[in-house]
């Protein structure tokens, strides 16, 4: 198959139900927004080797790459309208390779696409002498001016955390082989947050005109809340032993109690961290009821008048002290 | 530099002037349509050693990567309105390397943002160990259903181009050495061409309401033209006489009669391709007045009967013979 084969076969079914897309077969997608809608945009690149492993399984892969775009737009109180992928595909593959690959790769693209209601809207297909290097930017739409920014963190906000913490960092920590002894009931459910992250879309969407400030957790919790106050101007004081964490990750903590500061630090988990005047806990409380998803408050924020505002957040222990393992550093791809 | 400073120092400048990029420092980009317009949205990558070459300017690429996706907008009649920019640099290049580098591509991508009248909205950037790879969407807006498809060429269409065909090819042959003997006078616009493509935004913005299919010319005029004909259900002939050469490649072919196909399947000229009814060549005329980029009729569209279509332009000598150096194909990524 060349180029115009693969996308007919492969990818023009996942964009079958957008009018405009074209069939993948134009220059451009075409894309309506209702009146009163504004566009969220957003684009992610993972590369094979830095952000999921060579030996994952394609088809995660095409969850995973879809999973951290919509996550951004989740972040932003956005309903997914529509996506463009750009693939680099290694042009030392043999066709067969290429094919297999990428009939899972569709196959965990379609499952996500379908769960989050959009479609395919564009793509390009190149070759690379390099690793397989995956793009996507995701549009979505939200109703104007309810977009939930970075920036609006106000002091005496509580701040939420949805779900569970770490289990991306555990997962991949197993798969590493960086903890052992796990039994395989405990493990498999990790595995599976690493490697088919799950976008917070439901929750997403109910943060519009509740929180003042959102942001997803894809560098780690420290580091996300931590770009959250050096964007509101504040600081967070976060409880350690109100970080929630799950059945499994409990079970290796009790063992390993020296993972915590990784969990803390582990991105990968697409929660969303945000924060609310106190006074909405209860349409927090509602939040859970109608989507299913846990929000547990974690902290304050509170007024700060440091100016570097460097390391705004500080995570303590049960007597009220900084954990002095936790800094504000989260995963950077250069230093 | 770490990413977050990297992104302040280099790339937040080229957002400053969208309010809804939020100085790069949010989950992703909150943009206003106005009412009566759709968005238009393309993705276009380049790996270096694929699409440029490593000794390539910085600069240049910036141009260039810009370039090949607002030729998507123009080719469908959209204005462009922002974009979103992903890079892969590779983990072996020192600091010093990296940000020599992005001083470069950075004022090339601030130059033609200028000159297309947009701005950088949100990015993502990340380490490779492959190669330089870089993607970018385009996000542009079109009046409701004015926007030009490939699709709707009709029988009895003149087949136009825009400017001149060829330049970028020959560009690419005098770079590579495959053309030798140039003098630098003719050299150099046709080496500008490859490196620093312009796009037609001001014809493709003109085709509304004139032309009844475009697509712009990044595969090879006959490739690209095929693209129409395909999605049209229809068959060209082009007169190669008529294939508008800018006077370099004029002097380049005298000597070189055997480089007009590499002219003709070349592509990187980002010229765009359409056909119009034959009564509306006044307005043709119009349009080649109000933006100063020629016009060339080249050619005729007609009826198919073939089911296939897989060879829908045919390119004739002066005596109306088919060249048969001029297969249909275009550069394929995959064969």
């Amino acid at each position: 198959m060349d180029e115009f084969a693969l996308i007919a076969h492969f990818f023009a079914p996942l964009a079958a139900a957008e009018a405009g897309a074209f069939g993948l077969t134009d220059d451009a997608a075409v894309l309506s927004l209702k009146s009163g809608q504004e566009l969220v945009a957003t684009i992610d690149t993972l590369v094979e080797g830095v952000h999921f492993r060579p030996q994952d399984p394609a088809e995660s892969v095409g969850v995973k790459l879809l999973a951290v775009n919509l996550s951004d737009l989740a972040a932003m109180a956005a309903r997914p309208r529509g996506y463009l992928l750009s693939l680099a595909l290694p042009v030392a593959w043999t066709p067969d390779r290429r094919e297999a690959w990428l009939g899972g790769f569709v196959a965990g693209l379609a499952a996500a696409q379908a769960r989050a209601g959009l479609a395919l809207v564009g793509g390009d297909t190149v070759g690379t002498p390099g690793p397989l290097t995956l793009t996507v930017t995701a549009l979505g739409t939200v109703a104007r001016g309810l977009a939930v920014r970075r920036s609006g963190a106000q002091a005496g906000d509580d701040v939420y955390i949805s779900g569970s913490i770490g289990d991306a960092a555990l997962g991949l920590m197993l798969l590493q082989g960086r903890i052992t002894g796990v039994p395989a009931a405990d493990a498999a459910p990790l595995i599976e947050r690493y490697q088919r992250p799950s976008p917070r879309l439901a929750v997403g969407h109910g943060l519009a005109g509740l929180a003042h400030a959102a942001a997803d957790v894809s560098d780690g919790l420290i580091a996300d809340l931590g770009h959250i106050c050096r964007a509101s101007g504040v600081r967070a004081t976060v409880d350690s032993q109100r970080i929630p964490l799950s059945p499994p990750a409990r079970a290796i903590l009790a063992r390993h109690p020296d993972v915590f500061a990784d969990l803390l630090h582990g991105g990968d988990d697409y929660e969303l961290v945000f924060t609310a005047a106190p006074e909405r806990a209860d349409d927090a409380a509602r939040l859970v009821a109608e989507t299913g998803v846990p929000l547990t408050a974690i902290g304050k924020i509170a007024s700060t008048d440091i100016a570097d505002n460097a390391h705004p957040v500080r995570v303590t222990d049960p007597w009220g002290q900084s954990l002095s393992v936790v800094g504000s550093g989260g995963y950077c791809h250069f230093t």
